[in-house]
């Protein structure tokens, strides 16, 4: 039989049991799945956030993953429960915009509005709905025996990248710091190429890939400050600012063997300009 | 051969190898068990804390499933190391009270104290002797040749829940917040009905179940603040308190988009009252 | 077929989907691996915590463990992607040091430089080459078909041990705090005897293995302070100082019921002796 896996998502946190209740309702419909923790540290309710990491996960997950993903504000309220099939893979979890990005890169979703089984709490879906439909995937189940057709998907907006003057070829913003305090912004996705970059739209088809010799290029950040674009932390002396493309195709900046976020004060929502030298 | 799930707890946190270490001693004795990590949170050495998360990820858990809970201030000291059966489920970890909650949901318990089988350290018996005997149980291997029987085990008591005067039904306590700044309470557990709630005791047989129109009642908090109790979030305003039935058939209290840990100023032991309007 | 674990540390953190990622590479290459998490909360580029982590897992893993350890600061500078086999174990990751001390505790180590199989990102060799690497030995691939035969393996400097004055028998440093503000000395490694202590070095054959009666050792802290040297936290009040021999047999400072950490202000570095009355 083909390992299955199921990627978790969510907002719970790692404090209380949340986390490990839902995995375990997983295990007792689903014995033999696998489950791979993508985080549970979401910041409460920051749908986009879920979704960008949904967007970023998705090309390493094992074919015939199950994305069970809750980041949930409106649980108990009218949002509808979702289970979703494209390509190979399968996303279970709210209809609040949750997949959005992730959907983009996938062709031919067919989407159900999942009938709960049993009586369900109101205030924990992930526990009570998703995890039995995730199982429910997990164990075989085909996705039409899960619910009812479902479709007008609730969609997010997409991150910030705009085309400004010929001078300001992009404009974009930062999306969130990771761990060490790099910050990944919208501009991308990106290509390094032998010489220069390539950049591709975040929704297929929005416009023609576009390439550029990264040499001269620079980012330009809040204030007036600028930054040389990269290939690794290490171009630069330990302290200085720096940009390249991140392992997910986003431009980024960081600060070599520093902290940006602290450093250049750059925050969520901060202005990032992709610029000619 | 039917899979075994291990579920961890502990308050070994996740930033030393403590929890990842206790995890490969059991991998080693039965290595194709499955584990769920409940949570590595447990403020250190916090047992009711611990207690009632078991009691919370009980019900919920395969049937078969062993509980490795190690929240154990008094290790190296004379307190007993247990291993306990009880109905489909197995407990593992000292005896300081930690199971007291979870059996009392369960009929049947069985107890022994656990044999160690070789030298162990005085301060990890988590790895040394926990573990260990979780793996054997896993593997097969029966209770009794694990250790020898145990009476008398230590027990905590229950958080406090008092009838009170006709108007004020129950007084209760603040158990903690959940990572949402959610409030859960001892008031409980409670059902929700068509048209109404039950409510029966934390111990079994203590009192009869109780069933009141919920419609006519409310929570009372600190300082005279009151709040209605609905089904869900989405039925108050964003910013503004809430009291409901939670997940685990306790009341909490919220505050919609928000935390009711840092608006409403509640923490742990706060006096929680459920009272007719 | 035998089950093979692979053991995780990195300083990904978990509020980042890195770690998981990770994981879904190396189970996309070999489906069946058993992962366990040691840690990935080493702090940003700390080669020696991460080096100390893996040799204090290492007794306790299962025969066959795969070790993808990933703290990496030169990320896409020349140093070389290792894999290392070594007794029953194997080891994927930077060639920075990281795996100095671990490797002092196996025998006949063989290293390769892993040959990238596809392009690779520059910042994050843990998805790109170590992840795959360790995919493959779990898959039985074998070494020498991962990469070329490495020599001269980076090394880092043990923690400071040395031979002070008769009175003054061992001259150490606290290397780290964990969870629970206990703090891990470089003074070690220790086997308590029936009457007294037996300590071996660090690296095997620097010295013979020396004896002591521990009733008459003590601690000495920074600023004069001493501590007796006890077998658990028991044996002294709640909030006073004790040192004992900790699970990975280092002498440890901390606090029955609190945190030395806290309470003692010792830090990383901090010195510490052992010491006759």
């Amino acid at each position: 039989m083909r390992d299955v896996f199921i990627a978790l998502l969510s907002d719970f946190g790692t404090r209380d049991v949340y986390a490990g209740v839902t995995k375990a309702v997983v295990a007792r419909i689903a014995p033999r799945a696998r489950l791979i923790d993508l985080t549970h540290e979401i910041p409460p309710g920051d749908i986009r956030q879920a979704a960008f990491r949904l967007w970023q996960a998705l090309p390493h997950m094992p074919a015939g993953t199950i994305f069970l993903a809750v980041v949930d504000p409106g649980v108990g309220t009218a949002r509808r429960p979702l289970a979703v099939a494209a390509e190979e893979y399968f996303f279970v979890g709210p209809d609040n915009g949750i997949f959005t990005y992730a959907l983009a890169r996938l062709k031919n979703a067919r989407s159900v509005v999942i009938s709960p089984m049993s009586p369900s709490s109101s205030t924990f879906h992930g526990r009570d709905i998703f995890a039995p439909a995730a199982g429910m995937l997990a164990s075989g189940t085909h996705l039409e025996r899960i619910g009812v057709e479902a479709t007008d998907l609730v969609r997010i907006p997409w991150p910030l990248l705009s085309r400004e003057s010929p001078k300001r070829l992009f404009h974009g913003e930062v999306l969130f710091a990771d761990r060490f305090g790099n910050m990944v912004t919208s501009i991308g996705h990106l290509t390094r190429l032998d010489s220069g970059m390539r950049m591709e739209p975040w929704v297929p088809g929005e416009w023609a890939a576009l390439e550029f010799p990264s040499a001269r290029l620079r980012a330009l950040l809040e204030g007036g400050r600028e930054t040389p674009i990269v290939r690794t932390y290490g171009e630069v002396p330990v302290g200085s600012p720096l940009a390249y493309v991140g392992s997910d195709g986003l431009l980024e900046i960081a600060v070599h063997r520093g902290s940006a976020e602290e450093t250049l004060g750059l925050a969520s929502g901060s202005p990032v300009d992709l610029s000619w030298e």
